[in-house]
């Protein structure tokens, strides 16, 4: 079948996800001519906002700010209002249905239940509402993800704690309930499913090929862009069309081990990312997610485990065929992708 | 923390599909006030729709009808105009580029890349523009998921096939770009990812248990109807707000043994949950999808796969967190979503 590009549809899978992904130009326009219909605007300064400087007594409690002291904050790591878990409720473990009748309405084999321990906390990244993340400098890019860094470390000193996801939600069909430019984080008792189908894939090109996966990604004409520590490519089997991931050069498992001078050097090629994807797809919604290693790992498993940013803008509806199989569709082959973004120009 | 509900959040797993799902109340309304805020209204007629009666020749090729011949069709089986997957293209084991290092042009370890061929087809369930399918009758309802079987059993035949998804997207949001009432099959040459998951859940509770993790669900609290061969329940570890299952009693690996009795008697079950989600949730956008074994197992593996239907309504936002871990947060417990649609009653 002959498509608009001349490409036939292919079936790819990359050693990170594991997973199958359907590249099927037919449907697409040109990569070129992919934009987003439902462009995030800048958003104005709103009187209502509880994130904005001044309203700090409108917001769920305060766990740090950023400078630690004074009225003048840059950015304020706060409880979310309405958290998906519970920081208050004991050790999830003690909860295990299995060995508990009586809390148990369900007793199912192969059926397990935990108490909803975890914290779920907001990182507000600007005290101005009309600023967006990709407004920063590097500078204080870095300083948000040093932000992210910190809080991480303060949730590691909790046992029961297994996986923290750090993410990013951008306009309302992304998932932002918030106009003003926030990021999230939501530590687990649990290492959620998808981590631990990429930690499995990740283990198995290990044992296969002595190698790290990630380390060992396809570049070529995937590369969009590089700094000092850090690529950014479109993955060679990415879900979503104009997905990006930003890897840091050398091999490292925990995202919190980043130090100031990557922070900052990450934030630049984050930053630019953001403007690139923002340009190119008519200011999409989007959702950027960490992906780090769980905090309880050997040190047999850190050769294996290497952390990376990604960032989907979302300009594809998931319906029944993705919910049901995991498989996507994506109309826009990587290398195609890669190019559009890698000549993107921020005048 | 206390809930409006009273109730804390809690993880939750269940053994079919092996994914941690968050059940956190805190962020809901009361489980009965839950309302889709996109319903989908009655759509007229529309002239220029190419599914209607009289717009047979605006279509990609037709596959069959039913009745299978005459102008007065019921229900048509058509290629789909856009195609993810192409039935032109050859055996797609022999583009691996493993071993084709000409038509590779990102030669990385672990990384696959097959060729795109596959099937995909649409079921245009009624002639009328206007009519929905939870308009139709039991029978009616049961001759399009007849239809269904028939176009399985085709594409069957051909070797490569290693799985077929039927899929129905109801409302844009949900993934429809045509309002005519139409459900979508796509047979692929791999086994998707989920599907993977769900056999290799389903497997290690059978070498546990020796049962079959679907002949054994929860239903106690859970569920919603019943009918001659079915039941319909909400699972224990939903993913999604009043997802709903309808299961065979009786053990079944195929979707495509069911027989024209329980076609009609499982049409009856489905019109029915669609009607009271329609009626409980505001004619939410919403997808179904039949989670039925791959083609090509082996007798060994037929105790432990069983097929069922699954119904979720669109009425959340799947944002970075979901994306990220695969792990959704639902805020309604399925006991009460079971109980909100038990009690639901067509008028």
């Amino acid at each position: 079948m002959a498509t608009p590009q001349g490409r036939s549809p292919e079936l790819r899978k990359d050693p990170v996800t594991n997973r199958w992904v359907i590249f099927s130009p037919a449907r697409a326009k040109r990569p070129s001519d992919f934009k987003s219909k439902a462009p995030i605007t800048q958003s104005q300064q709103h009187q209502e906002c509880p994130f904005c400087l001044g309203h700090e007594h409108e917001c769920a409690p305060e766990i740090f700010r950023v400078p630690t002291s004074g009225p003048d904050w840059k950015i304020r790591v706060i409880e979310n209002l309405y958290p998906a878990l519970s920081r208050t409720l004991g050790d999830p473990f003690a909860k295990n249905r299995k060995d508990d009748a009586d809390a148990n309405p369900n007793p199912s084999a192969g059926v397990e239940v935990l108490g909803g321990f975890g914290f779920h906390d907001v990182v507000i990244e600007t005290p101005t509402h009309s600023v967006q993340l990709s407004d920063l400098s590097p500078e204080e890019v870095g300083e948000v993800l040093l932000a992210h860094k910190k809080r991480i470390e303060q949730i590691a000193t909790h046992d029961s704690i297994k996986y923290v996801q750090v993410f990013k939600n951008h306009g309302a069909s992304a998932g932002a309930s918030m106009s003003h430019s926030h990021s999230q984080i939501l530590a687990l008792p649990v290492i959620p499913p998808d981590a631990s189908v990429r930690l499995d894939s990740m283990k198995e090109f290990f044992h296969e090929t002595g190698k790290c996966s990630v380390c060992e990604v396809s570049v070529d004409d995937l590369l969009i862009d590089e700094s000092t520590h850090f690529i950014s490519i479109v993955p060679f089997a990415a879900t979503f069309p104009f997905e990006i991931w930003i890897i840091p050069r050398q091999h490292s498992s925990h995202f919190h081990e980043l130090d100031n001078a990557k922070a900052v050097d990450l934030g630049g090629l984050l930053k630019l990312m953001l403007r690139k994807m923002s340009l190119q797809l008519n200011s999409p919604p989007f959702n950027f997610m960490l992906y780090t290693s769980p905090l309880r790992v050997t040190t047999s498993e850190l050769p294996y485990i290497h952390w990376f940013l990604r960032i989907v803008p979302q300009l594809t509806t998931v319906a029944g065929f993705e919910i049901a199989t995991g498989c996507h569709i994506n109309p826009v082959f990587p290398e195609d992708a890669a190019k559009v973004l890698r000549e993107v120009h921020d005048p």
